[in-house]
């Protein structure tokens, strides 16, 4: 494209949550008309986009209304209707990701065969219609305990995963598809997320390296650059760009990868948006994973996503045993330490473990980051 | 503060345009109850903002309506309604910058009196209510050619300045207020933004350095650090610290400086608000002068304005001889360039040198910035 003409593509994103109030942000320095669909009045996007529409974006006719009148369609959240979309994409409408990619997105299964056809490495898996096939596989001595077992569709930030020792605990596992995994040997986890554009031009983020917090099972830290030898990072790399090269995706993809213990690199899971270890671009010096989105959307060429400041993220979470109407605290003990950018996603109500917003990091070294980070954790609480 | 409660602040600004469309962006980040006052419906804030309001931000009337519901009230241009802030306030509305700030700003005559007595260095001056008594100066040979005549009020970006050469030019000048100010020899021209809460805590950004496009007479581009000595810089530092405590300046302060020849800093003009010297700050490391700006109407403590990267701004102003719809181009090559950040105002209209929008550049080196810059003005065209 030799001119861009500000606001003449029509952008709507199916979610209004905190991705997609961080891409709103990032789309008004390149002046883009954005619109946004969510089935809560009081999403983060509410508060400050002046183009949101409240509807459900897993109705097939509240996201074919949505995205008639836009030129491209994209979103925030995986879990949408999918046939609307391919309706749209024949009615003329450009979809990114394509409706292809999320349909074998929302089931994992889909996702491991997507892996095993392809020959990018991944935790070795067996698929179960539901429990009774299951029962009688394990009768069999199948696998080895510990196990993984996964919901197919439907889990998101570690729901829908089960962690099987005995077989008396496949009581909690409910009678749908699943698939079954042999436990990793994880020494990190981390995080590679590639931008693709229409033309098949793409480019990859640093890997990152994640740290869970203990019981809410989500993330707690994301540390870029990743905590891994070179040649790990390097692998890392060549693993999420070839995943992103056969699905095909027109988008970002962030690629979930276990560091093994032995040095191997196992693909957990994929997703095709932006993704919670990537808000960290948006102060480490690359174009941050949501300019990149949307320059996708908007056919502009990709940024560079290279890291210009060590940086690290921490999530805010819910304190448990509160549930209500939000307040910060501590927040005027750690918003004197430099190099701290404050992101609140505009969740009025918080709940026990909520993603309540972020706060990234940057410095010199990691070491001085990770300093900074256990001083937040230390003095932020949120509660009612 | 102890605890910080999202929204519990409702914040009204006066002005809608590219600054406070970029202060909305960092509320947002902060979860504020932000709303805006500006007589243009298509300002840039009227794009992204849910809450602006359409009206003069000179008619008392117009800023009385909009300040009584907020708790809060600001200005992101200075050439406001005074008396209607000063109503506000009498009736309990917090007004920051303070109304006789304000009204002291507005005043280039003022403003240099006030150098004068606060030993604030600044270029000898005199006043003169109109032509006929300039005029007569002048006959006596009061000041040497040439000399500089500024109107007292109504200027900005330039405008309302004159460089007066031989007495015939005194033609060009309307007869209204003025001040005489001697010629500078100027080195440099920097700016200093400090940042003062309503305890008095004061904060400075680094120096910057400005140079001007040669017709426009606008800034065309901001360098951060300052190519000044270090001592100049610490100077610099120290006069815009002291003007602002003399001020009593709830809010920013930009303090803009004549770097002279002779090794003196003179205060050329000062600015009680976010501004244009001040852009680099959200993307150098820094906590933006934006953010500041918005933790001092809310009550938070004080971010670090230390850079951790060397930025630079390019301003991206309107093609000469183009008025109407604004098309970009050439923005496709220079995008993919590492360590730049774009920044449209979403002003749909093109004028000659109308300020469209900027780049910040950040690098290693200032030469690594300089370099991205002189490929950005090569390439970035903004015609109808």
């Amino acid at each position: 494209m030799g001119s861009y003409l500000p606001r003449s593509t029509k952008v709507g994103i199916l979610g209004g949550g905190q991705l997609g109030k961080m891409l709103a942000q990032e789309a008004s320095r390149f002046d883009v008309d954005l619109s946004f669909l969510d089935p809560s009045a009081s999403c983060p996007v509410s508060k400050i986009s002046p183009s949101f529409t409240c509807g459900d974006f897993n109705q097939y006719d509240d996201v074919l209304n949505f995205g008639r009148p836009m030129n491209v369609v994209s979103v925030e959240i995986e879990h949408v209707n999918v046939e609307a979309l391919r309706q749209l994409e024949r009615e003329g409408v450009r979809v990114y990701p394509q409706p292809e990619v999320l349909s074998l997105i929302q089931d994992k299964g889909l996702q491991k065969q997507f892996y095993r056809k392809h020959g990018l490495p991944t935790a070795d898996f067996d698929l179960f219609d539901g429990k009774s096939s299951l029962r009688s596989a394990i009768g069999s001595n199948a696998f080895d305990f510990p196990f993984v077992v996964k919901l197919r569709k439907g889990g998101y930030d570690g729901r829908g995963v089960f962690i099987i020792s005995r077989p008396e605990q496949l009581g909690q596992v409910p009678d749908v598809p699943v698939l079954v995994e042999s436990m990793a040997a994880i020494d990190k986890e981390i995080a590679v997320i590639v931008a693709r554009d229409r033309s098949g031009n793409a480019t990859a983020y640093s890997p990152v390296s994640m740290e869970f917090h203990p019981e809410a099972n989500l993330v707690e830290d994301i540390l870029c650059p990743a905590e891994i030898p070179p040649t790990a990072a390097e692998s890392a790399t060549h693993i999420a760009l070839k995943a992103a090269e056969h699905l095909g995706v027109t988008g970002l993809l962030a690629v979930e990868m276990f560091f093994n213990k032995d040095g191997s690199l196992w693909i957990n899971e994929m997703a095709p948006r932006p993704h919670n270890s990537g808000h960290l671009t948006l102060n480490n010096g690359a174009a941050s994973q949501f300019e990149n989105h949307l320059r996708i959307l908007c056919d502009l060429p990709l940024g560079s996503g290279t890291w210009k400041l060590h940086s690290m993220m921490v999530n805010l979470l819910g304190e448990p045993g509160h549930e209500g109407l939000a307040v910060y605290h501590g927040l005027d003990e750690i918003l004197t330490l430099p190099g701290v950018h404050l992101y609140l996603y505009g969740k009025d109500q918080t709940r026990p473990h909520r993603k309540m917003g972020h706060i990234n990091i940057t410095g010199d070294s990691a070491e001085s980051c990770r300093q900074t980070a256990s001083a937040i954790r230390k003095k932020i609480k949120i509660t009612t």
